[in-house]
């Protein structure tokens, strides 16, 4: 058993982009279970864009984390000593926790990872956490996009926005991702499907958009927010339905951002725009989750981890984030995978 | 029969506000009819916020007047001479016309006006042609409140708004309406039927909201957009709806015009943001006039008129529109009412 166990605290808000002061690593005593509790040795942590919302001044859908205490994130991890009757040592589990090597749960933060036979740890935690089920339910509950639609999808190259374009195929759309740089640009259509792509580093997206969608787009799935929700926006048919599920963009200001430019264009096109949190549909993760795990299984959801080694390595993984540095669904890997 | 009426022309696309030279009042001949035409006699036109949209710049829900056309707007009329078989002298007749005192229609811009026996010509017109089925289908087909929701109303002394409170009162919401100023706010609530104002000139509209609603707002109802826009996304409960029926404030503007800054809010309250335009829901139009002229009738719906005399006077009169100068719904009478 291990005697200390690194954690990162959140020590400093941020002004703007993290720094060094924001988050630091301390090493600390692993402490005694008490009954009840079982410890948890980290394998995979999810990183995700909305971790600068936990540590920054906005009113968000969570309460955010409180200055001084450790920084939270998605984790699968296996339990190494349990003194609580449901769980032993060598179960496998997964749940909101913290940024940290060991760590100590009763139940009420983690639970069992399902048993997902033919899928390796970190693709099942990597894609059907967080990733997977906020692609399924952004587009199909919030987007519902019918047969023949066309789909523009932002971060189209992120974790999310990989698999929006192939869920979307999968349903019998036409998809179009835009993403940043031409290497992202031809992977999306080499290998994740992509119908069509936008490299909004090089291209103009709104004249792109409406060369490769003159009818109009029926569904924006967005999960960046600024110039390409703008440009989005702009090239919407009536009645088109817009999915706002990041703002990244946005995240890291440090005063106030203005909204859509085209934010007019609900008028005119008679959109409708709507926000998510996949926090909210917890208790349908088991239906997401054999739903996309069986997409993985037949080779029709296919993705990219982008793993980091080293839970000391955490906020640098953590930026790529925001300057769209990494190559697929970002995670770090703090202890060996069991496998 | 005249031989000569007068048209206000679009004849300067306006820089910014309209100003002289954007509408200009010409006096031309009164045509001879030609078989399937019938000549009318305007006798109220509504003006409406729509009108800086039609003759801007922007990509909006129809088309815009071409320069040097003449001006677009809805009319009540009676036929005065006809040679077409539908339509006979003394028919009043309701349309989507031009800004004219006689003008001449084969039927496609102009229908006959319902029955509404007991509602004065003014009245009938003024809530049921474009403000009354505007503030039923946004509040109700779009904002979807249910009973005991709370519904805040902008521009709630405008011609919509000051009936989207009391048909929400109609369906048991309690309502909070934002206006400019005591007296509108206070006759708001003495005889509109408001709960609650909010006078968004002489108080902190996020402060007062967010008194007045402590536990948030389930249905906001935007005519205006910037801060008030703002306001309002800043208190909305989560899962809330925000119907975007005008945004009144920016239709001036000569620049670009960024969108809420609280637009973020559409995620971390989860958001449901949806514009319409009330002409796609003309084939409606019995429906809703049915049951708003009931209303009326029972004297369950009340309502102001804001009537300028004169079609001279009817770019003054649109521009009370865009300076909240106006006490109700504005028309102009173009010509004497037949009772």
């Amino acid at each position: 058993m291990p005697t200390t166990a690194r954690h990162w605290y959140y020590n400093q808000p941020p002004k703007g982009d993290i720094d060094a002061q924001t988050l630091v690593l301390r090493s600390e005593p692993v402490p005694a279970l008490e009954d009840g509790e079982f410890l948890i040795r980290a394998v995979y942590m999810s990183l995700d864009a909305t971790h600068r919302l936990w540590i920054g001044e906005w009113d968000i859908y969570m309460d955010r984390i409180p200055l001084g205490e450790r920084m939270r994130g998605f984790l699968v991890g296996e339990v190494v000593e349990s003194r609580h009757a449901g769980y032993q040592a060598g179960d496998r589990v997964v749940g909101l926790g913290t940024w940290s090597e060991y760590l100590v749960d009763d139940g009420s933060a983690f639970q069992k990872l399902p048993p997902l036979p033919g899928l390796p740890l970190a693709d099942a935690f990597g894609v059907l956490t967080v990733a997977g089920p906020t692609a399924l339910v952004g587009l199909m509950e919030i987007g519902k996009p019918k047969p023949g639609d066309t789909v523009v999808v932002t971060a189209a190259a992120g974790a999310v926005g990989m698999l929006v374009g192939q869920i979307a195929k999968i349903h019998g759309c036409r998809t179009i991702g835009v993403a940043g740089g031409r290497e992202k640009c031809d992977w999306l259509k080499r290998e994740m499907g992509y119908d069509e792509v936008v490299d909004y580093k090089n291209e103009n997206v709104v004249e792109r958009l409406k060369a490769l969608a003159p009818g109009g787009v029926d569904v924006h799935f967005e999960n960046v927010g600024g110039d390409v929700l703008d440009a989005g926006l702009t090239v919407m048919k009536d009645f088109g339905r817009v999915v706002i599920c990041g703002l990244i963009s946005t995240y890291n200001a440090s005063g106030p951002v203005p909204g859509p430019y085209m934010f007019r264009n609900l008028i005119m096109r008679r959109l409708t725009v709507q926000g998510f949190v996949i926090l909210d549909y917890l208790d349908r993760y088991p239906e997401f989750q054999q739903k996309l795990a069986g997409w993985m299984l037949e080779g029709r959801l296919k993705y990219r981890l982008h793993v980091v080694d080293g839970i000391e390595n955490a906020v640098d993984a953590l930026k790529l984030l925001y300057s769209g540095g990494n190559n697929g669904k970002v995670m770090v890997r703090i202890g060996p995978d069991p496998g």
